[in-house]
């Protein structure tokens, strides 16, 4: 069993939350590359020194803190959203860094610590561990820019003077992330951990009805081919279709509306729309793209519109490894009986990229709430330790 | 019976035309205060000058070219939409010119023309004939801006080196406006002519829900309260509830949404959006009214969402003068028997201001396609003479 300190690690997790300040209660403010990110990267450089690490920066700023020869790999990411909550992934970042330094004051098991770049997607979706995965190729990556128009090549040059090369992952044995959950599932049970069984797949798209731009006082309703109209009976037909097909945990969202020319008084002759669903099965995500497919192909055939699809984003689920899952389920089980589930999980996480490389496993943490990516987020203390100590558990037993 | 020459009034038809031709076909470019609707109205002035009429620019850009005394007003408006066609209401004053000159020719009845300034919108909405109303006070418009930020009262000092005093409105007996329909009834009934009734009118406000902007990944569907469901929900029942309120005329549109922060992956936790609708019956405008408003607060009621609402903009239903349309009508049935209809305006004219003043009526000719506000609004030649014939004889009716 690992001895590891909760004093020293809810500290420490504080003294991080200190980079990047913001908002209010335990608000962060902390993007990829920003000053405070970067301040908070040299700072846990040095407590992974302290810890008996060697710490690495990679070319795209990923910090690796390196055990001796081959070891477990534990952590997440500690940049943040816009406006961000104290947690997410710096609360895995400083379970690692607390479990790594446990396990040297112990003598071992050798344990490595990494906080990836960018996971918030400042410049992509999760970059830091898209790139070192091989998921994304860096000269694709440098083209990539911010809202500002800053590409990734001209942000990482920020860090140019103390990174190194990219780490080789063949010295892991796999990875450990724990996250708080950012949903409600484990508040509202009053469980304090999660096992993630696997990280849902994704679809996502854009469809563009187009219809017949008109003025809205001297055009009859019967004569119409008013886009929105198509996307509002799109929206309350799938609804409807979806109910058949969707489990409790499955998710669709229509979150972005383009109309053209987006006047009070023109009938719109075009609508634009995107269209994501998630869920833990390849096959359900297939039947809901059938499902929506047909239904805007009905839509616009009898609404006498256009129909138009863009590129489709697919992200396949992702399953955990069974063998760390089954060490992170024993501990849990120890540690917090009755009070952890196995579960999916809804967002992404750098997990889904690492998972490529090496044998790859999550633990959560409940959300108050539900809530995350806002200076709201947080979790009850007593949850961040139970958390921590069932990682330690999980990473003793691996190690033994 | 006045001896309207229709060759002269198709060649001015079409010389106007070349001021701003643009786009395919007989399309044009003549926005208020543009190089073209300021040359295009010097030239007019030119015509009015020959056809014996005194041109007068007011402080605005409204054109008038005066018959001595007392007379019948005749015109509509020559700017054009930032993308319009050659009609519009350029045809209206086209029309007035040749009636006036004919009128001239023949040695009465008096007959004066009018041009509005900016019918189409480029500051408001009928700012030059609002303004000469009294709807719309000076400074008030002085200070509205188009688009790019161009006030008023930056535009009209374009043209102030030709500008007089405002005429005054008690010199005219009554206004009649020609014009295209803007729609497809007559088009579509194969009628030459309509003689308006009344103008309907119309209600348009903003329409704003309040939900909560959460994770798309993993919020569950049971916990969401999604702005934009509460959108498309309110649009669906109010296309429902309205059926048993309206008539064929009746229109309402909702032509403007904007989501909050309108990204693939958040449920979006703001909509607002607008709704409008037009009718020619006070009472059922606000029946409709009643309806919106219901429906809004059960949608906020069932699906936990904020509601507020904007400022609404109210013009009521503006009837047009009994005896200016029994001339019409009866000139329409002498010239046209069995191929004419009493009709509503759905669309807001000059002559909405003008009722102000004076007794104030429309006669419409068909738009092929019911297509306008576009390059390829047209009319048939045949139907643009019937309609300068319906217009000369009932202004030969009401000056006998």
């Amino acid at each position: 069993m690992l001895n590891v300190n909760s004093v020293r690690f809810l500290d420490d997790l504080h003294r991080l939350r200190e980079f990047g300040a913001a908002g209010v209660g335990k608000g962060v403010v902390r993007p990829a590359f920003g000053t405070a990110d970067i301040a908070a990267r040299e700072w846990l450089a040095e407590q992974m020194q302290s810890a008996g690490l060697e710490p690495c920066f990679d070319p795209v700023g990923n910090l690796f803190g390196l055990a001796q020869g081959q070891s477990l790999l534990v952590g997440s990411h500690s940049d943040s959203q816009p406006e961000g909550g104290w947690l997410d992934g710096a609360l895995g970042v400083i379970a690692g860094l607390e479990i790594a330094r446990a396990a040297h004051e112990a003598g071992g098991p050798p344990v490595s610590v990494v906080s990836f770049q960018d996971e918030e997607g400042r410049f992509g979706v999760t970059t830091g561990s898209a790139i070192w995965s091989g998921n994304l190729a860096l000269e694709v990556a440098d083209r990539q820019s911010d809202r500002d128009g800053v590409s990734f090549a001209e942000a990482r040059a920020a860090m140019a003077h103390m990174s190194g090369d990219f780490v080789d992952p063949s010295r892991f044995t796999g990875f450990v992330e724990m996250h708080i959950e950012q949903g409600p599932w484990l508040f509202e049970a009053k469980e304090a951990v999660g096992v993630v069984s696997d990280i849902v797949g994704i679809r996502d798209m854009r469809i563009t009805f187009d219809g017949e731009q008109n003025h809205a006082g001297t055009t009859p309703m019967h004569r119409r081919r008013d886009a929105f109209q198509g996307v509002a009976r799109f929206n309350a037909l799938i609804n409807e279709r979806f109910r058949n097909v969707v489990t409790p945990q499955t998710v669709w969202t229509i979150g972005h509306v383009r109309l053209h020319p987006d006047a009070h008084s023109i009938v719109p002759g075009r609508a634009t729309f995107s269209m994501q669903w998630r869920d833990g099965e390849s096959d359900r995500l297939r039947r809901m793209e059938t499902i929506i497919r047909e239904t805007a192909e009905e839509v616009a055939r009898e609404a006498a519109l256009g129909l138009s699809y863009g590129e489709m984003l697919g992200l396949e689920p992702v399953p955990m490894d069974a063998h760390l899952r089954a060490a992170l389920n024993t501990s849990a089980e120890a540690v917090a009986p009755g009070r952890w589930r196995q579960m999916q999980s809804g967002a992404l996480h750098d997990a889904t990229n690492v998972a490529r490389l090496m044998p790859a496993a999550m633990l959560f943490v409940p959300s108050i709430n539900g809530i995350s990516h806002a200076f709201a987020e947080d979790t009850d203390e007593a949850d961040l330790v139970t958390g921590l100590k069932v990682l330690a558990g999980a990473v003793a037993r691996l190690c033994a």
